[in-house]
């Protein structure tokens, strides 16, 4: 078998290296996966570079995410497992980057065999982190509720749109393209407006008397507090990322006179602290609307572990729309 | 009587001028007060220069809260009010830097005769946004809670250190001098860190294993993000005025890692919004306070109308420990 491992904290191109090892033992209670697809997620890269909230130690093999069958399974673990079509959970217990790999059968979720590999592959981080977005801030069952985003084309954005759509509220998104605007519209966002010196008066605009219960940003800096100018008294503004390098902030006006909030969101905190049934509940809900179409997101390439430093090379350039994903040949 | 009143939006100095006029007549509701002491307070100054969340009308005057006694009511006002001692409570209705005032009975608090004057005509505002901060953020009724505060020998922190003994809170007090470490010290404080290149170390080292419920913030800058690093998961930092002229700030490690919270506070807010009876409620719980010595805050000296231009200047010196108030002669 073959997984790429982290050597070193650096940069990523040198930070692994492709080993070719024998198939792991599963554990008890763990389950042998053959990976069918993993995700590159930006949070990888700040894995390996020790920016992360966790740091790994050398040997680890990398990736958070992916989708494989069961091949086997170690001792106290559901021989039914075996042959199952399973996601694995972003639990940073086991790597994806590989041809196999050993997880634990609580980090599995059954997926059907007919979904796309890829959309399944993606299931754990960005479809739940918007998931929580919409449902753990804010007033979750306000009628008429308007959640704003900026970085509304980004994975996690197309995630929220599409997830908000569904559950009936209503987005407001921020975009820096004409054509990422089009996008984010098709996906059935009720506002799009491009980001630029005249922001706030357009959000005014689009907005047209309503305020955002809860306002999300990945991006930080200016625009992010002009969108959480646009909070109702008392709404939040939720950073997850801060692509731009600035943190996310609100204007001290808005804080003590609208009583604006800021807060984040990291997806392993709720993991660690939500009940693992609500967990598996939810990543359920989230396989049906894959399953059904409802929610997806684009991908952009796929590679071959052995392109990986192909692959780093192209996530690490930002001008691209949709996904990158290692693909396993599956016999 | 005599009366200080805006002229025009501007620098307090040239904001303002004393006017001679005839008593007013207390319209419906409302009862004619003649004042004992007012305070000069920082969100006065803040007013008059149109940099507050309320802007004034020349014509105005000015005095957010005070003290004094009930000479007169107007038509469907309680009569018994007349001859009571009462505190006015900061609703921006009324003026209380004058001789006599008119204010709505539902914004008056009778306080006992032989209360002291300048404590009982602080009530307004301090007291009740200490109280406020304790009780509207974090887990008010949490074992063993760790309230943290910057400025805190200012009067709001006074109070917030006295109020949290009282409940049997834990408090962790940032000054800025050896002197203020002893004052605060003195109020029941449980640790109090002076600030300074190792502020985080030190209060690191206070805690001793504990994390802040909530770190409530005057300053702004540095010294609130060092603060809220020490906050538990999910913890609060509040803002309610920011000295610095910098917002107060947390690390977007903590925002996203330890879901740190961000908010302001703003007495205003709480009083349009919270119901009649409970803020009568809470007020006359204060007064109680006040009067039985549980509360107090240093007055550094009292004026008397006549040298408001001297009040105001010494108002808007920093150096100094301990309110300003007006005081007026009474019969």
């Amino acid at each position: 078998m073959q997984r790429l491992a982290l050597t070193q904290i650096s940069e990523p191109a040198q930070s692994m290296q492709l080993l070719t090892d024998d198939e792991p033992t599963p554990g008890s209670g763990e389950a042998l996966v053959q990976m069918e697809a993993a995700t590159i997620n930006p949070s990888d890269f700040l894995y390996v570079t020790g920016q992360y909230f966790l740091t790994p130690t050398p040997g680890t093999t990398i990736g958070s995410e992916g989708v494989g069958r069961v091949v086997a399974v170690g001792p106290d673990s559901d021989t039914a497992l075996i042959g199952k079509r399973v996601a694995l959970l972003p639990t940073y217990r086991h790597g994806t980057w590989a041809t196999y790999t050993t997880a634990l059968a609580t980090d599995l979720i059954v997926v059907p065999d007919g979904g796309d590999a890829l959309q399944l592959a993606m299931l754990g981080i960005n479809p739940m982190t918007a998931l929580r977005l919409l449902r753990d801030y804010g007033a979750p069952d306000a009628p008429q509720r308007w959640i704003g985003q900026t970085a509304g084309n980004s994975a996690v954005g197309e995630y929220l749109v599409k997830l908000a759509h569904h559950f009936g509220h209503r987005t407001l998104n921020v975009v820096r393209r004409e054509q990422a605007a089009k996008d984010v519209a098709s996906w059935g966002a009720d506002r799009v407006v491009i980001d630029g010196p005249n922001l706030d008066a357009d959000i005014t605009d689009a907005l047209a008397g309503n305020t955002l219960d809860v306002a999300v940003d990945s991006i930080g800096g200016p625009s992010s507090t002009v969108l959480g100018h646009h909070l109702r008294y008392d709404g939040t503004l939720v950073t997850y990322a801060f692509i731009s390098g600035k943190p996310s902030e609100l204007s001290i006006l808005d804080l003590i006179g609208n009583h604006a909030n800021l807060t984040g969101f990291w997806l392993h905190n709720w993991w660690q602290r939500a009940a693992l049934a609500q967990v598996r509940d939810e990543y359920q809900q989230l396989v049906d609307l894959i399953t059904d179409g409802t929610l997806s997101a684009r991908v952009n390439r796929t590679f071959a572990l052995d392109d990986w430093r192909e692959a780093i090379d192209v996530a690490q350039t930002h001008s691209r729309d949709g996904k990158l994903l290692f693909t396993f040949p599956t016999d």
